[in-house]
């Protein structure tokens, strides 16, 4: 069995590459949604009734979710290969948040961390045209490119700590069936 | 309360740039120099007089001087905001020596890294307008952009083990205003 | 004592610069290739009987044939000084996989890390005419540059939990006079 996780920035069309990839291998994984999961937890707790609480928990917290989380993920696991859309960093108001901090990473122990990139002019035009996008996310050239700089240096640091193979998928305009067909063979 | 980490390399003008920043925001941030502290801490045992002679106190005596003065920094944080003054990386004659290895950021515990960037041909002329900075310190463009990238990339390790958001300004010339009033954005 | 850390791409000419660096040093380093102490240890346990059989194991049982190894040559620091060649990042079908992970570089505890580099045009070249890469492994400037990358943020997270300084040293073509300089000083 195995976690595999998955990030990439939004608008590189991680998903898409992820569900088209699945399409071609016999292993059944499971995709969970690490916010979702958290989500889940802090209910479970009774602390929140919906996401946007879930900035108002206090520090501590919010860490002890962000770990059991984690933890209940790993544990699906056990019977069942699951991929974990989440974040290498997030960016926020105050700068990159790291979306596998050592309290989520350790006990979610991934073997397998995907990173799908692409151009920054490419994630741009991808931006425009998805309406879910938010205005405020589209960014410049040279953010983008910072971003995806960060990313790649934490899967670096993550790598360290869990041992996970770092595989970097390019999904670039037009190449949709190379990519998927590159990370099915990470996958399988 | 908090603990601010600023890094940057030398010429990049993160000092002028916190400064600034720190006029226009309400919250009353105390500065520490990192290097002083330690020399504060390692005069406090009797085990130096001066900052020459710290290079010469052995490596665990040294580790062991860099994690008392992170948490004592910790701990004046309990007070008052804290912005630590300090680096990324150290460009030594035997490679890049990292500004926060792990005995010393676990104590310190930040919550926020910032990482003053410009380009290296800006930083090259700011270093020969500034005759605090010795000649031998007068990198090349290569060199600069090497040492810059080391820098971004500890800020992913550092976050990681933290859980600190890393953010980075960009201190282009001319552009003192924008950076400071980013700056202000993430420490206010 | 010390413990050196030697990485680079397959074909960067890591081997090369060291032996060169070395015969204008006193002091008298071992190089260890760390597969060779590996399948050593492997061996010593009566687990494998020769290289091929080291991937069948179970991950857990070549973690800590991973761990012990690491433990092995530091000991061996203690009566000379050890050169580990061993790589950054693997590059596996699978993705990117640590050289030093956790468990490998606690135990081991380098003081320095060395990343030996070239121009991704150079480094094909001199795969080229190199018969001993396997032609699998002529990899394209893309997927080189990404290597690299890959290398240099690996060794800031390693250089976070060991302290180790990682010098990063150019090997550029006709340059291999100035680079052995370099590495010298170094491990001087």
């Amino acid at each position: 069995m195995k976690v595999a996780v998955l990030t990439g920035v939004p608008g590189v069309g991680k998903t898409t590459v992820t569900e088209k990839a699945l399409e071609n291998i016999q292993k059944d994984y499971k995709i969970v949604n690490y916010g979702d999961k958290m989500l889940e937890v802090a209910k479970k707790r009774d602390l929140v009734e919906d996401r946007d609480q879930m900035r108002k928990l206090d520090p501590k917290t919010q860490r002890d979710i962000q770990g059991q989380a984690g933890e209940e993920i790993s544990e699906m696991a056990e019977n069942q290969p699951v991929i974990v859309d989440t974040h290498s960093t997030i960016n926020t108001p105050d700068g990159y948040l790291p979306g596998l901090p050592e309290w989520v990473l350790r006990p979610l122990n991934p073997e397998l961390i995907i990173c799908v990139e692409a151009d920054s002019e490419e994630i741009i035009g991808r931006r425009k045209k998805d309406s879910d996008i938010r205005e405020r996310e589209i960014e410049s050239k040279e953010k983008l490119e910072e971003h995806q700089f960060m990313n790649r240096s934490a899967t670096a640091a993550y790598s360290m700590i869990s041992g996970a193979t770092v595989k970097i998928i390019k999904n670039h305009d037009g190449g949709l069936e190379e990519a998927s067909e590159e990370l099915a063979g990470a996958l399988a």
